[in-house]
């Protein structure tokens, strides 16, 4: 089925408009801000959450405008938000606002996913509108979350019905980037592993959901730690973008990522959090500066490879 | 190896005691809270999230002195509060806190889960302290959490860390209740199911962790929903307590949870959430007075069961 999804078919004209595939993961630590922004909120409000929340949004906000011109898509991971109590949630909630007043595009990495009724909680408050008599009001508002697929198909469908109704996307995990991610997701059922078998599931969701770039709603997070099984599962789910972390810091390089696209450089978003975020800390520049050359360098290999790839 | 696990021991005293396993779920929706109580805070607050959470949390204080005579243990699930933005998750940390305040305990239904370094920042949310400078503060102030298994051990440890640190505990999604959990957890790795996998898993760290009244700080949730598995999986798991979902509204009776608790009415806790919240629905009467009697049946028909199995 072709139609309407607009979301995707727009992310797909940017990326290539912009040649930028790119994913700057917003993941913010108290101890690797710049000691400039904390030291003017400590001042005043104490070590407090709030000092930290505010610090937090002077440092998105300073993350976001530098890196503009070589990425326009923001992956907050609102883990990083929770341990700052109900502020730091507010910090986050603020974050995907100005990504989306400036233009971006906002995936929540929430990695949530339960039974029917509590994911159509989850689902509303992330791509969706809580009803309030006659109100309706967005909690959270984010065009993609990711989500966990272990309680199965009624713990998804959720997700999909708010994608329908708002033009919001998910991805799906599918394989991640974390040494202990075979444990579970490596293991054999009959010939399969259980990664394949939840990214035939995804399969299954995106042709239903595929527009008119040939792309649909219902992504993976697949991770570049991987490449040789970023070929296989681009294979199994060919109408699926691919959310690929483990970029910069967790070891992947631009060689590893290519395999996620498919042969016109779309399909794939690649993330980085702290290769950008806290980049300033290894070459002792102001931290926009550094975080906007570390885009811009993410940005170029990852076209190079691309380029070199598709001769 | 035996020895301090305090929170479990406390926790088992008490079961014992007040001959209560059962756990409340505060799972608020705001169509299915009293009029009265929604109508006040219309009244002052608009049809705005204020209104909403002030509602929650006046709702939820009623439910908890309500039934403080047959429960002690309150499992508020975020995702209800997230789909009422930042003020709904203020209303969950007070909800969490005035469990405390009258000496209950929090379970907080979270299914968090993600790669180490994130799970960390969730563990430390729900289960640990911040470090802000000089000062450690606590963002969301839980006993226990749940955890979703699908990354691997990694995802797993940094909670099991802040279990040891700060005297907390754990339930992994073992076996869930919802219709399509078996399609992933029911499938077979050999001659093994995923959820027998995962059991192996949550009793290979439940044994390090084990304390002296023979419990662990790792606990499993397995859905009443499928008995003959509670009591394969109850045999798996010896060291660990359950948390079983299911029972009232999913369609699980003292019956079906017996097989969850060991011969002296230990290991189990067995959790309600709507059949008490919304019992005021079908009775007509106040929606305290309902949820009690509805609390003291659900009490007195386990611990009828498990004595009619101990003869």
């Amino acid at each position: 089925m072709r139609g309407e999804n607009m979301l995707i078919d727009h992310l797909n004209a940017r990326i290539i408009k912009e040649k930028s595939p790119i994913v700057v993961g917003l993941d913010p630590r108290w101890d690797l801000i710049p000691e400039a922004i904390k030291h003017e909120n400590l001042k005043a409000y104490g070590e407090t959450f709030k000092a930290v929340a505010e610090s937090i949004l002077h440092f998105n906000k300073g993350i976001i405008d530098a890196v503009m011109e070589s990425a326009f898509v923001f992956k907050p991971q609102i883990a990083f938000y929770e341990q700052y109590g109900i502020e730091g949630i507010e910090a986050y909630y603020k974050t995907c606002q100005y990504v989306k007043e400036v233009g971006g595009i906002v995936i929540g990495d929430i990695k949530r996913g339960d039974i029917g009724s509590t994911s159509e909680a989850y689902a509303i408050a992330h791509l969706g509108e809580t009803t309030i008599g006659n109100r309706s009001l967005k909690a959270f508002d984010s065009d993609f979350v990711t989500i966990n697929p272990y309680l199965g198909s009624d713990c998804i469908a959720p997700f999909l019905n708010q994608c329908q109704t708002h033009d919001k996307g998910v991805f799906v995990l599918v394989k991640t980037s974390n040494p202990s991610s075979g444990e579970l997701q490596d293991l054999f059922v009959g010939n399969t592993r259980i990664y394949e078998r939840i990214a035939d599931w995804v399969h299954g969701w995106s042709i239903k959901t595929t527009g008119n770039s040939g792309y649909s709603s219902v992504g993976a997070v697949v991770g570049a730690t991987y490449p040789e099984e970023l070929k296989r599962l681009r294979e199994k789910m060919p109408n699926s973008i691919f959310l690929v972390p483990g970029y910069g810091a967790q070891g992947g390089g631009a060689k590893d990522v290519v395999e996620a696209f498919d042969s016109n450089g779309l399909g794939a978003l690649i993330n980085n959090s702290r290769g950008i975020l806290y980049a300033y800390r290894k070459t002792g520049e102001n931290y926009q500066i550094a975080a906007k050359k570390a885009a811009n360098e993410m940005k170029a290999s990852i076209v190079l490879e691309l380029e070199r790839v598709a001769k």
